[in-house]
């Protein structure tokens, strides 16, 4: 849907505009308090006569023009025959405000399913319904529902939300400039992948941000997702659905049903996505990526305060943040040992005192001596700034910070407060001026500086998800020799393995592998060997062979009368290293996922697992692996054998191929365990379950 | 210290008073504006004449009456002069703002071991130096020389602070008030410790609230915390020292040396205390306990928005602090479905809808409904509030929460906002009028309800800890069989054991443990046994338990020929279990600390454990287990047989008892591993390290 008309309208027409009190005179008002271009704005009533000193026209076709966006302050019952005669007026966009849709039950959905069909039909891409409409302060166009204090909102941060209440916490709140605020309400021809993607096509979008309670068209967000990391433009979301609460709410209040959690955090994280937790942090993430003028090439800060205590709850919050702190080169402390009084000490976080925090030159120099160490990436001033300015510290310091931010050459510098509330308008102003974001206080603070830092830091490998409709409808499971077949058809490697349907072919093979052996049972009907005496370990020669081979068929017959047995698979035994687990989830909505954790009490109790889209490069997976809480078992931990990590990475490089490669055939993979020993790493067992017709 | 005449002073005088800015100006400005009683106030200036109308004296001597506190705004040299001339009037109390003491090294060292000494001998207590003064809000004595607003701060919070900008982050911010606000310096004859005792004895001041770098008096810490639980008064602290950055900071700040963090976070646990982790959550939490006129009986709260969006956001938020959702009986759902408009849906989170949240009698009505509901303790509205009311909901809706306040039977009620911003003056007034706290936003909000529910039902068994001076300064580490038998003596349970010189007595043992056993060497000088060949498994008959013995001997004999070697010790083989490592530490402050938690990797890599000063009883036993991630291991994990956590509990508390009487003795003890079965728990090697003279 072209969304051109629809949010960059040059003529717009309010219908049911009035100057009563409710959505059509709230509308209006506000269209005509914070609107430009007024000349091709048309108000409509039935009435017709005067509304706010300008004509009242009598109806869409009585305008003299054509129009390209319509603004229907009117109910439900009206909607589509506006559309309709907003068609004949060549409009292509409208903001339906008109509650009684999809989100009041059957009989909702199936008015939703008619408007749809009339606006596509009519080429009319439909804001809403049951949304809070929105604005474009770039073109001045103001087509809110909400009632809101007058002040300058133009901006550069691009939103976009599912709740027209969350869109209206950041227009209430000071200092946040916008591109866009979209209230995207049902979303019903128009969704919200598609306001975001037009957003990160925007040059006047510098940060993209969201709140979102479901992804519908899970393809067009991968696209866009890409394509914003590739231009390294910002898109920050709140997307609920951490708790099974949250996605119960988000059911009952869109109807949709949201996809795995998991998966898409995953998705977000491969694409360098700054994830929101609430509102907060939302805004101030993009408020923070708004102003800032630079980012910092690396996560090495000077925290400067001007209060040992202030120094000391940093130190404790960058801890908890894993936020490193940048230590001098030996010239930049001299120099700041210079500018502090005697009974100073030079730290990180550097507590000015007075000397240099109530002295601007001495700050600037302070300042400009840490920007060039090369140890350091970027500066944060962490200091309160009151409503009023009683504590003069405050404009001695915002006046150093703005004197060196003139230079091309300064390192970013933020800005974090300790107590939450309003502050000192010009010192705000001047420190947006100078590209230094204000930070949320303290915890927040921090938590927003390492994501900020994060994103500043990530580098994006281009990636196009594996989504791939499956074969067949069913799904069925693959024996262990038929899983471990498949996995080596397609490039993974797997140990030796031989199958043999008497005993006679059971030593022959015996010969070739080698003993000691493992044998099981092979059987398509038996899943779960262990359990029906379908397994023998151990085997270390012809005798023990014969009689494990004459065991396993007796038991198992016996067991499980019905299965199909078509002998033993006989394996060399593997040399036991430390067990992880790698699997294979393809989801719905984003493809296969590739999953890796180690065995045990990691996976099961702690759930300590990595996950991400398939395919991985070696990178990508060694970062998967580093990311475990379980790695430093992995790699020598209290004086044991260092494991071969990279043979590990290699193999899940390896099944993420064939899982990518694959998309259409495989519908879960479970491996366990993976022994990994100091020299490889060697699959034990594999189930693989495969659409109907996907063999 | 007796500290009435400091901090409530009848007469009042300011020393270096003048009219000009700086120190001496901005306290006389700051007394004669905030303060009352001013017929008591003094200014001296040695210039006598007038200052800001009033008569100027001279000197202290020239004062006609007595003065309770002086207020010495003048350098470091003319401070012990001052303090003797204030002795001659009687004074009990001086604020010395003046620095130069032991922040700046050495020699202010010196100087202030001289101003305590001579403040002890004329029996002044003094404030700082290097100190920001303070306030008493309930007497109207302010004596700060920090510049700030014109602004009612009376109040019921009672502040420490060691760090005055700290202390001036709560008196900048709004709707803080206070009882006292102690900026306490360098505590040179007044410590911390004294002034939080002196709050908690406030009858004004209903929550302590400190920030705290160091502890100086470890028993007067615990004594107030003890005060302070039995009357249940909260204690919300900030101690920074989470991170070893913090702790050099707070070294070099106040000079003072920290204890292990550890053991004080495990302290301020067994007390109650509500730790606050950066100074945006210290004030709210003051706040909310300032503000709440009663606390939740459990933690059970319906979370009421009006918005789906920030219905689902509350829905993770609360997830993430594990804030319990509580569950209506059907008839307060019925009633609230009579409620909400038909396409509403009654749930927790409760998006109320226009029904609810746009009119105020159903509001009432809903949350009457709600405190009805046996199985509801609290009720929390999520709303922003502006700063200015656009939005009609918010007034709405404090409305009707001020209506429901006014029942005595309404159960508490809790405000959470989304964004940050300053508020509504006259909503958040209404609401705290009607003993409804604001908390912060999201993340923080949800943070401190936490906090306080944690607290609201902490149940306080009154504790001491086991301070003793141990009995020696060196200490030595006993052997195997002699640590078994001091735990024995004092009432520990340990397994059978029995030493033997020679393979005869070996074999007369054996006959009375039984066969398998285990042999260990038994000798105070070999401390790691398996390393020299010391320890034999399994040993099932005579025969081998003198092989054994043999073996054992010569290898040890041999690796370490000096060692005195007593035979070996006998035990029968212990059945397995899940391994645990109990351990005593006699903390140089607190005394022996109990330590707790599961073998392998949760100890060594997750630092899964739990602390709590001995002694502990059953029931803090068992929470400290509880609260281990490794717990569900103990009780029936994925189908295996539960342990007895009960025996597990039993032992934790006769050795918090042993270690809690023999204070004086053990230095350190570690049992590791104690074996927990289904039937019970074995001691398999126990090392306990003593004072020399202590056994």
């Amino acid at each position: 849907m072209n969304l051109e008309k629809l949010l960059n309208p040059r003529s717009v027409a309010i219908v049911g505009a009035t100057e009563k009190p409710g959505f059509g005179g709230d509308t209006t008002r506000n269209y005509l308090q914070f609107s430009k271009d007024l000349d091709h704005l048309y108000l409509v009533n039935p009435r017709g006569g005067e509304l706010f000193g300008r004509k009242a026209y009598t109806s869409l076709a009585e305008i003299p023009e054509d129009v390209d966006m319509v603004i229907l302050c009117t109910p439900e019952k009206t909607i589509l025959g506006l559309l309709e005669e907003a068609a004949a007026k060549n409009c292509g966009g409208a903001v339906v405000f008109a509650s009684g849709y999809g989100e009041v039950g059957a009989e909702g959905k199936i008015k939703e399913q008619l408007l749809i069909e009339t606006a596509n039909k009519l080429g009319i891409a439909i804001m809403g319904p049951n949304c809070g409409g929105f604005a474009n302060y770039g073109l001045g166009r103001v087509a809110f529902a909400f009632l809101m204090e007058d002040r300058e909102r133009a901006g550069n941060i691009g939103l976009v939300s599912q709740s027209g209440q969350i869109a209206l916490s950041g227009l209430d709140t000071m200092h946040y400039g916008f591109s866009y605020v979209i209230s995207s309400g049902n979303s019903c021809n128009v969704s919200v992948e598609e306001y975001l993607e037009f957003l990160v096509d925007d040059d006047g979008t510098k940060v993209v941000c969201a709140y979102m309670e479901s992804v519908k068209k899970p393809a067009a967000l991968a696209r866009l997702l890409d394509k914003a990391a590739r231009k390294k433009k910002p898109v920050v979301l709140l997307k609920t659905g951490r708790s099974t609460k949250s996605q119960e709410l988000a059911a009952s209040h869109t109807g949709a049903l949201s996809g795995s959690d998991k998966v898409l955090r995953a998705m977000f994280k491969r694409y360098g996505v700054i994830e929101a937790d609430d509102i907060e942090e939302m805004y101030s993430l993009a408020l923070t990526f708004s102003t800032a003028t630079s980012l910092p090439k690396g996560d090495r800060i000077v925290y400067m305060n001007v209060s040992g205590g202030e120094a000391g709850v940093t130190a404790d919050l960058v801890d908890d943040f894993k936020l490193p702190l940048a230590e001098y080169n030996p010239e930049t402390k001299a120099k700041l040992q210079s500018l502090v009084p005697s009974y100073g000490s030079v730290n990180n976080p550097f507590d000015m005192t007075a000397g240099i925090g109530y002295n601007t030159p001495a700050m600037v120099e302070a300042m400009e001596a840490i920007s060039a160490d090369e140890n350091v990436d970027a500066i944060c001033i962490d200091y309160t700034i009151t409503p009023q300015i009683w504590d003069q510290t405050i404009a001695y310091m915002v006046k150093a910070v703005s004197i060196v931010r003139e230079k091309e050459t300064m390192k970013p510098v933020f800005w974090l407060p300790f107590v939450s509330h309003s502050r000192h308008v010009e010192s705000i102003e001047s420190l947006a001026a100078a590209g230094v974001p204000m930070l949320p206080t303290g915890l927040y603070g921090c938590r927003v500086l390492r994501k900020v830092l994060d994103f500043a830091n990530f580098e994006y490998q281009p990636f196009t998800p594996s989504m791939v409709a499956p074969v067949g409808q069913t799904a069925k499971a693959l024996s262990e020799v038929d899983s471990l077949c498949f996995l080596e058809k397609h490039g993974v490697v797997i140990p030796p393995q031989a199958t043999a349907a008497n005993t006679e072919e059971a030593m022959a093979q015996a010969k070739i592998l080698g003993y000691p052996l493992s044998a099981k049972v092979d059987s398509p009907d038996i899943l779960h060997k262990s359990d029906v005496g379908g397994v023998k370990l151990n085997i270390r020669n012809d005798a023990e062979l014969c009689a494990a081979f004459d065991a396993i068929m007796e038991s198992c017959t016996k067991a499980k009368p019905d299965a199909m047995i078509h002998g033993v698979l006989l394996k060399p035994m593997l040399e036991l290293g430390a067990e992880m687990i790698i699997g294979v989830n393809n989801d719905k909505d984003f493809g296969p996922m590739i999953v890796v954790g180690m065995g045990g009490v990691f996976v099961e109790l702690l759930h300590d697992v990595q996950m991400r889209p398939a395919p991985v490069n070696h990178q990508e997976a060694m970062e998967m692996l580093e990311q475990l809480v379980s790695y430093p078992l992995l790699t020598g931990y209290r004086g044991s054998q260092p494991k071969n990590v990279q043979a590990l990475a290699d193999l899940l490089v390896s099944i993420s191929q064939m899982a990518s490669q694959c998309a259409d055939q495989i519908k879960e993979l479970d491996i366990n365990p993976v022994f990994v020993t100091q020299d490889g790493v060697s699959i034990a067992d594999a189930l693989l379950i495969v659409y109907e017709d996907g063999q």
